[in-house]
């Protein structure tokens, strides 16, 4: 062993050594849990996301040498254990079956137990990331600490809850949910990267805009594909949505054009037929025509930003990932 | 204002103020709650705790000179509202009716709201404390962590609802239990407590000691009392525990002693007959017992501690008020 690796610090990562050892690290957690609750970390090691979070901050975290703080690692883990803990107690709240193809887990275990399960997964994620040392918040930076967007998270998903079935939601409150139940999220990672890359304090707006416009984007797309995909190419039931009482961008714009749209709700529309009435009255155009123009922008900011090809092209692929547009 | 005032970090509070001051905290948090969620904060706002967690935090932050530091407030405030956290989910999970007299929030507002709201205020105590500047995880002492406590505080709450109605339960896995979900949120408090207080780290180990043991003593206290108080003195109903499947100390030693209790209970004894069967075996006795070596024990502890008569009166007053003797 050379000198250089003994010292963890200065041990130099790659991207994707990163994303596998994210990917290893969240699997490790999971199968180490006390025996107390093995069973149920897992069942949820047996799926695994995408891992879009976790790319997002390792992405944001690449020096001007490319090479990765060993710190990112950590954090991208926990942020991935924060995002499982959401599902958990998520699935509970919906009352969903399954989740990433496999059952969900309060309906093999039981709510009681999912409940803790989830908070027991928040506690180790943020124990897991107060271990990274670069990675403590500054007294100038407390706003944009990990726990003020998690609360934005919880946020959002109140916000969300409270407006289920709400047909006279507004665009404006709908973009304040997805702004915290989900972008908060994507803007936590860029933030947490952009500290672990050392770059100049000038420019981390910028990367702050950038995650939170790829959350707002992944999201919008989300919402779109319920409306159009089959079910086995978005792996849930289409209009889950809907028939959840979840109101998005495509349906709230055919509400506002469509004014005897929501009469034929409440008198019980079938899934076919709205979905339809979203398509004829230009919700799902007027839903994509949002994801373009946050799409431009998005694009032009990321081409600002004065960093190497690789790193570039990382951050372009999320984008295009989280629009749905195959790399 | 004179200068001195002006610093805020060299403003002198005493416990009195301190204690009162985390009140205040408390409700102004709960009561300025983002609107989607005041209704629910509004009401857990009504019914305040003794705050024996916040005491605590801030008896042991005093420093020599009689004085606290502002941050113990922040972070006894949040100490609090973690309680609190813990307490909405521990109500969904136990179905209970009540709480601190009013009615339990999943009971008013649903369970969803109610897990989410449980979300809320964890993340936003947590948010709190990261403000507080002298509170952050060093890393010699990161197994000490706030969020590490949680963990175990997690893990307790599980290995408690796995044991229910296994009336096999040792005293060993009682012990265990107990340690988890009531003391080590004790010796959290102590442990930030101490590391406001600027006391030499030597003495560290004797106030997590003290902590531990206050929490442990608290816990069994309670679980004594729910075989002997009336419901008027201990504000919830008499054998909770045994009817919702939950296993005391009291109940595991009589089940030792009286080898026919569990065929009783298995056929379906009546709370009246197991209270009686329960004193007849010597349970109550022996707990009491156990409550009695810790309370010397720590007694012991107090009296090592090199502090001043104020600061030591604090600590054995709460000692006392564990162990449920009047001051």
């Amino acid at each position: 062993m050379t000198e250089g690796m003994k010292d963890k610090s200065s041990f130099v990562l790659g991207y994707e050594d990163a994303v596998a050892g994210t990917g290893e690290e969240v699997r490790r957690l999971l199968k180490e849990a006390p025996l107390v609750l093995r069973h149920m970390t897992s069942h949820l090691s047996k799926a695994a996301g995408k891992m879009i979070r976790a790319r997002a901050l390792l992405a944001c975290a690449i020096r001007q040498d490319g090479s990765i703080n060993p710190d990112a690692v950590k954090a991208a883990a926990a942020v991935e254990l924060l995002h499982l803990a959401t599902l958990v107690h998520d699935d509970i709240i919906d009352n969903a079956d399954k989740r990433r193809g496999i059952d969900a887990l309060h309906k093999r275990y039981g709510e009681k137990f999912a409940v803790l399960c989830g908070d027991w997964l928040f506690c180790t994620a943020l124990e897991h990331v107060s271990t990274a040392d670069t990675f403590q918040p500054k007294q100038d930076t407390a706003d944009r600490s990990f726990t003020r967007y998690l609360t934005e998270v919880c946020l959002g998903e109140i916000r969300q809850n409270r407006n289920n079935y709400n047909y006279r939601l507004s665009e404006r409150e709908y973009f304040r949910i997805i702004r915290g139940k989900t972008a908060a999220l994507f803007e936590a990672c860029f933030n947490a990267g952009f500290i672990l890359s050392e770059e100049d304090a000038a420019i981390r707006e910028v990367y702050l805009e950038i995650g939170s416009n790829i959350g707002l984007i992944f999201q919008l797309a989300d919402d779109c594909a319920d409306y159009e995909a089959s079910p086995k190419v978005i792996k849930k039931p289409v209009l889950s949505d809907y028939s959840r009482g979840v109101v998005t961008l495509p349906l709230i714009y055919a509400l506002k054009k469509d004014k005897a749209l929501s009469e034929k709700i409440a008198a019980g529309l079938k899934p076919d037929a709205l979905k339809a009435a979203v398509e004829e009255a230009g919700g799902l155009r007027y839903a994509h025509g949002k994801i373009d123009r946050l799409y431009k922008k998005t694009l032009k900011a990321i081409n600002f930003l004065d960093i190497d090809i690789e790193k570039r092209e990382l951050l372009l692929r999320l984008l295009k990932k989280a629009a749905g547009i195959p790399a």
